[in-house]
């Protein structure tokens, strides 16, 4: 016999989700209108507009794709490679794997730079890989790698791929709102990012930004976008820029509301404030499991604040461990993933959850439980 | 200055989104946990066996697609066509219209069977066009026709398929919950439905049911399938079946929830009470309709009770009356699609929509409007 569902009242201190603010919960629940009334469609323009604030953009392509990153990468990748196509893809934990798979899968070929699980890209590997083909369209790299918490330097890659003529498509799923992401400054072209990490929206969708540039590329291809459901060609009538709004799918009309509500606290807060939090907080952490034994997979420079993966104390076994924190604290950690799986954890401080209160609460719960 | 977003509280009569309950709309905004946490996982299993029952379906491969309708669209079609295989397409509205393009675009051919809008698929046309060719892989229709309002004989069309051994791709959008949508005694073989419509859950999600045999189609592709964010050889991994859940991407947690008190609810009632309130808010409400002087499109025999698309009295311009009702009333009613723009109503009585008090305030507005 089915019973309703009561979640359990965790903490969450993994890779994603995170937290949500209870303003965020109380908008997502709000009494749901059609995804054509013209209230909603005003909201959809508010979206847009603190969309633009998040990614820091002028770019009139920035909406919020019904579905969950998996589903923003997939956008920027059906809509911009066609068969043929050659694509530089950075490799340096999970995330660029999938790259991999996404530009194979649209008939695009791979040219893979390869750097260590922990690693940002190295930049002089991409220009080498950039000079050896100089035919490269798209170089495709991760922000910040969920896998390991490493950042990789996105201003010097954008600003490679300029010099050799290539679009960018960059990966901000776990970046955006917690380390800076400036889309305009920095020249990126196809961006894509998630709602449930630094946002603390409900997971589900994938905040994107297409540059101009990039949309004129995508304009101008040969073959039709493979994806019905992602083909910006379409989607980009229904989120307006000069054209009449057009039906093209039903929009996930609670969810959106709950992104105004995210994104407007993001505004609100301001966002070097959020970064300033989450860097602030991450120290806090640090110190603390620095000073239980824990050590960090990533070297200072390039180590992300909103995601700390660090190595146990020497002997003792993850996963028990991180059970209990589950059962008996209802706090939530993340495991390691690929190579790392059953090695590290995943510490996440983002959005909502960065706050003091969380991490005294994990450190004082890794004191009693280590 | 962007303020908080307060929907108004408007009266979903139109072709969906439709009402949503309070007690689905609460178990939306309660506290989100982590996607891999085991007791997401239990209720996610719970939301299988709630959406199995939905579907009156033993298959194994039943699962809650991360997007709105048009995604388990495309997953259905993503993940059986190879390039190079027949589909023979039913049109009669909009929807058919869709399933060619996704047809097209991952390198079918598409069959069609064109039909006028309003009427429903014709049995002889499919034969006619099965027996002209033999070597066709699948057979696509809409159950009920979004646009228009009519249903086709799902079950006929099925069998006829079989004979011909074609494997079925079937849009139940707006069926399922509302009228009899039979997998497994029909033989459907790959079926989608959308949240927001007779479930009356949060929009942006899309139930699916895959029999053994498309699975075993699947499983034997000579190309991977084009989506890796809706490949089901990999999406099956994580919604189980056996295997071990793995991580493939993050899901919409708080959406699920909503599924799943929305599935509930629909269990609670009994499928058979569901379909039968449908019908019987359908008769008050034609009663009244033509009363009026409207008129339907669709002949009683193939009408939905939980779409009704209804021409307007004698002279009337359809747009400023509709968006009276919306202003003044806050209620919502559909406009017509494709050559129907401007021509007719939707009135949709779908799911929490479908009550008496919708009903009687419905038309007690029209005959004040009008």
């Amino acid at each position: 016999m089915i019973q309703q569902f009561d979640p359990p009242k965790r903490r969450l201190l993994g890779p994603g989700p995170s937290d949500i603010d209870p303003r965020v919960l109380k908008a997502l629940s709000r009494h749901t209108i059609g995804h054509l009334d013209p209230e909603f469609v005003r909201m959809m323009d508010e979206v847009k507009q603190l969309t633009k604030y998040a990614f820091q953009t002028e770019n009139e392509l920035t909406m919020i794709v019904s579905g969950p990153g998996s589903a923003g990468m997939e956008t920027c990748f059906v809509n911009l490679i066609e068969p043929g196509d050659k694509v530089i893809v950075c490799q340096n934990g999970v995330f660029g794997g999938r790259m991999k798979e996404n530009v194979e899968r649209y008939g695009g070929t791979a040219i893979m730079v390869m750097d260590d699980w922990g690693k940002p890209v190295s930049i002089q590997k991409v220009e080498a890989a950039l000079k050896e083909n100089p035919d490269s369209k798209i170089l495709a790299f991760v922000h910040a790698e969920t896998s390991t918490g490493v950042e990789s330097d996105a201003k010097a890659l954008c600003k490679l791929a300029k010099e050799y003529d290539c679009l960018t498509i960059v990966d901000t799923v776990t970046s955006l709102g917690g380390i800076p992401t400036l889309v305009d400054e920095w020249g990126m072209d196809a961006v894509y990012s998630g709602s449930q990490k630094c946002l603390s929206c409900t997971p589900g969708l994938s905040p994107i930004t297409i540059s101009p540039r990039a949309v004129e590329a995508i304009k101008n291809r040969k073959t039709k976008v493979a994806s019905w459901f992602l083909d910006l060609t379409l989607v980009m009538q229904y989120w307006g820029g000069g054209v009449k709004r057009s039906y093209h799918h039903t929009a996930p009309v609670n969810a959106l509301y709950s992104m105004h509500e995210a994104l407007l606290m993001l505004k609100e807060e301001g966002l070097e404030n959020r970064w300033n939090r989450h860097q602030e907080m991450h120290v806090v952490l640090r110190d603390g499991l620095e000073g239980l034994g824990f050590s960090y997979l990533v070297p200072a420079d390039c180590r992300l604040p909103q995601l700390n993966a660090v190595f146990l104390p020497e002997g003792l076994e993850e996963a028990p461990i991180r059970k209990r924190l589950l059962e008996d604290y209802n706090l939530e950690v993340g495991g390691g993933l690929g190579d790392f799986a059953g090695k590290l954890w995943r510490v996440g401080l983002m959005g909502y959850s960065a706050r003091r209160e969380n991490v005294d609460y994990c450190l004082q719960s890794l004191k009693e439980v280590l």
